[in-house]
């Protein structure tokens, strides 16, 4: 506990897997890429799961679950896909182990005929048992959610951004057009956009893939993308039309109003545990977390303060402590006490600090006489006195003003580092520091030159960026408007 | 939808398939042995989740995540952990696939150093994990539960009850003394009997396992075991008081409060989607599902009946309807609306009642104009017309009627079908109709040699047992009290 967190301005990186360790998000696991999400991480995934679930629901989406394990034939029939995901796919070939010269080795007597894919997404699997499901047009739309693990075998990992293993949830829904489906994808990415805006407080910016960013067998993916603190951008969700594709390659099709045979129309979207390392990399600092209060686990703490060897106090403050508790519970509020005694105040201020706990209470013997409780925000320096008798209504108005202050900070801040160029060299300098808006040819060859050149991609077409004709910054090919290039995650 | 359900009395087995088809709570995978959960099975899995999940915090319990994949050589650090589950494993051989030859097959340049294991169970990446997180007694207990996938291949599948891939929970706690941790292992043997009877409806008999029956690495095994209505046993959720073992296998000790050093105590419990194969046998009937209110999705339908041709009766009944869902929500109700107009009423009885719901309500014209709604219960036959203005009353008191009354309905079975005997024959003749309580002598070899002979097992030995001597029923040695018996899924 209380290792120190290295300062961003000195490594980045560094203090990022500091906080995450400090925080108790997440730490590596001795397998390979593999990471273990410890109860702090694992709440605030919880958190994040609740709201999308609830959002997922509220648009007529219903849960389900699917297999693991996908047959390795299933994965070559849609030829994009294969290809997008083959080289980091985790293979099982055998189903038992057995102990030979007092060693325990894989059985070859027991390997599969066919080799089974631990699934690096679903819709090879979901789109054979919707070919089976699918007949007429009364069997659709479908819409459907699952909460899973998923792999793709990475070689250069880092906590929550990219691991092998991660969990998410996956929409696969099935319809009769074109036009809904494509409506359907466009609504999820604006559930994904509140999700990040209102809950995550982290602004977002939205629009289309170009051809060669999207996911392997989509007509069209539309993508979520933050500014991280460092300027890098952070691709925080995407939803895909899918065209026929998989419809196609799983033979899926279903007898119109007409009764002609149609081929079934298709989304799929997602985010993942990546949104934590979100969450950390748009408002953490140098002393750790910071906690949007909608998604906080705990969103106050109570430390009660006296002295051992005064009884009269302990009972006076821990009766005090305790009535706090009570109204702010009643108010909504996730309210923890940390009455521990082998822990000193100081050591535990710290340690909700580092955990990023929006507002932290203590309470003394003179508080009690007072009728004060000493408040601190988490989201800046300083600690004030507030009367007991108001404080429901003093932390919940709080709560929202941080709610709302670190969003309105983490967009002041994309803002400001986000820049129109227009020549090459302007936009080599802007890239080191952030966003960058620039006009584009359109051809995948530019946009892998500037990526070989500078590192950076063109994160998304933006929705609403300005109706401006121009010209490409490198070749002077004609333009139909800037799109957003940045370094990514 | 609609296809028939084989009688129970014909062919009890099929039945069961038939149901769990029919109420579309399952099916089987083009991967061997794994099943598809579609959204009504789902649906009922997720408010078991969240029952068990309030009563796993509500006793100190916090959620986590560890890694799917286990090195193989984590497995061989507990003998008789490794000597269970080495025969039933999936293993990850492979990082790679490529195209040869236009083929896609397993990158043999990608071979793994060392095989991962898909976890068959987290005993052992979480030990390893405890032994980095425990240093001093400060650190204990640790209280931490798992939502997972796990894999343990099979040979002989049938749905919820045996697959190799299934969804479970695994608790997975650490404790500074032998007692603590006893009593954990009892405490979620009691969370676990509190959710079977009072949300399943589903009542248990409690013991702990003899030793051929522990879980592989587990000092004792406490089981909840319930009666399907074919008289056989199952197995509806364990919890183990594991000692040191785990512990020792990876070197996790502790500094406890006089400053030595110990070997950290130990439990693990857990209970999986078998437990949705288990309502299904528990109380369903030739009709298809029966569902106990409080898990049920939907607790009431209601169902609209006008005529196409009579738009003022349409409006007048969706209107009434719309009011009797309000009010319904309003009591906190799960209550659905099926206005569909493609499917006629009798269609929709039909659906409703496969799948279980507990209440179905109809409302015509007739009903608007006499301020009534006709009422069915699925526990029972017929239906009648009940006052609108109480509904909500009504409703309500019949949910917990129909709750408490699958209880007793199963409760009154299974005791019925408990016989106490005194002779192997008479062990022989009742074993085929239910449980059997029995004298046993303690060892194994006259377990093994009984299971051999009848396909039953000692399935607990009951906590609740009278204290009363006896003689085995084989060999006649001394016995300490009758075990129970039965064959089991």
């Amino acid at each position: 506990m209380a290792d120190a967190i290295t300062p961003r301005n000195q490594d980045y990186s560094q203090w990022y897997v500091d906080v995450v360790r400090a925080a108790g998000l997440a730490e590596y696991s001795p397998v390979r890429g593999s990471m273990i999400i410890p109860p702090n991480g694992y709440a605030l995934w919880e958190n994040m799961q609740r709201a999308l679930d609830g959002m997922f629901k509220a648009t007529g989406h219903r849960n389900a679950y699917f297999p693991l394990f996908i047959p390795q034939s299933f994965l070559a029939r849609e030829a994009e896909h294969v290809e997008g995901f083959a080289k980091e796919c985790a293979v099982v070939t055998h189903y038992r182990l057995k102990t030979e010269d007092g060693e325990l080795i894989v059985d070859p007597d027991a390997k599969l005929e066919e080799p089974l894919i631990v699934r690096p997404t679903s819709e090879t699997i979901i789109w054979d048992a919707y070919s089976r499901w699918i007949q007429s047009w009364r069997d659709l739309p479908i819409l459907i959610n699952q909460w899973a693990n998923v792999v793709r075998w990475e070689m250069r990992t880092r906590l929550f951004l990219r691991t092998s293993e991660f969990l998410w949830q996956e929409g696969h829904t099935a319809h009769a057009t074109e036009q809904e489906a494509i409506e359907e994808a466009r609504r999820m990415l604006d559930v994904y956009t509140t999700f990040a805006e209102e809950w995550m407080a982290m602004p977002v910016t939205r629009g289309p893939k170009t051809a060669s960013e999207r996911f392997p067998g989509a007509v069209d993916t539309f993508t979520i993308e933050a500014m991280m603190q460092d300027g890098k951008a952070l691709q925080a969700g995407t939803s895909h039309f899918l065209g026929q594709n998989f419809a196609k390659a799983f033979d899926c099709t279903f007898t119109n109003q007409n009764n002609e045979q149609e081929h079934v129309w298709a989304t799929s979207w997602g985010v993942t545990t990546r949104l934590v390392g979100a969450l950390v990399m748009t408002h953490g600092d140098d002393q750790g977390l910071i906690l949007p209060p909608r998604l906080a686990p705990m969103q106050a703490v109570v430390v009660p303060i006296y002295r051992a060897n005064k009884p009269d106090d302990k009972a006076a403050v821990l009766d005090t402590v305790a009535t706090i508790r009570r109204e702010l519970e009643v108010a909504g509020v996730r309210v923890h006490v940390d009455a521990r005694e082998e822990q000193r105040p100081g050591w535990k201020f710290n340690e909700y600090e580092v955990q990023g706990v929006p507002l932290r209470l203590a309470v003394g013997p003179r508080d009690v006489q007072n009728g004060t409780v000493e408040l601190a925000r988490r989201d800046r320096d300083g600690k004030e006195s507030v009367p007991l008798d108001t404080l429901a209504d003093t932390v919940t108005s709080l709560l929202d003003e941080i709610q709302r202050g670190l969003f309105q900070q983490a967009r002041d801040r994309r803002d400001s580092r986000t820049t129109k160029v227009d020549s090459y060299d302007a936009f080599k300098e802007a890239v080191e520091d952030g966003f960058v808006l620039a006009h584009w040819d359109g051809t995948p060859e530019t946009e892998a030159r500037i990526k070989e050149e500078t590192k950076a991609t063109i994160r998304c077409i933006p929705f609403d960026r300005d109706d401006e004709q121009g010209e490409d910054m490198l070749t002077g090919q004609p333009s139909e408007g800037r799109v957003l290039f940045a370094r990514a995650y």
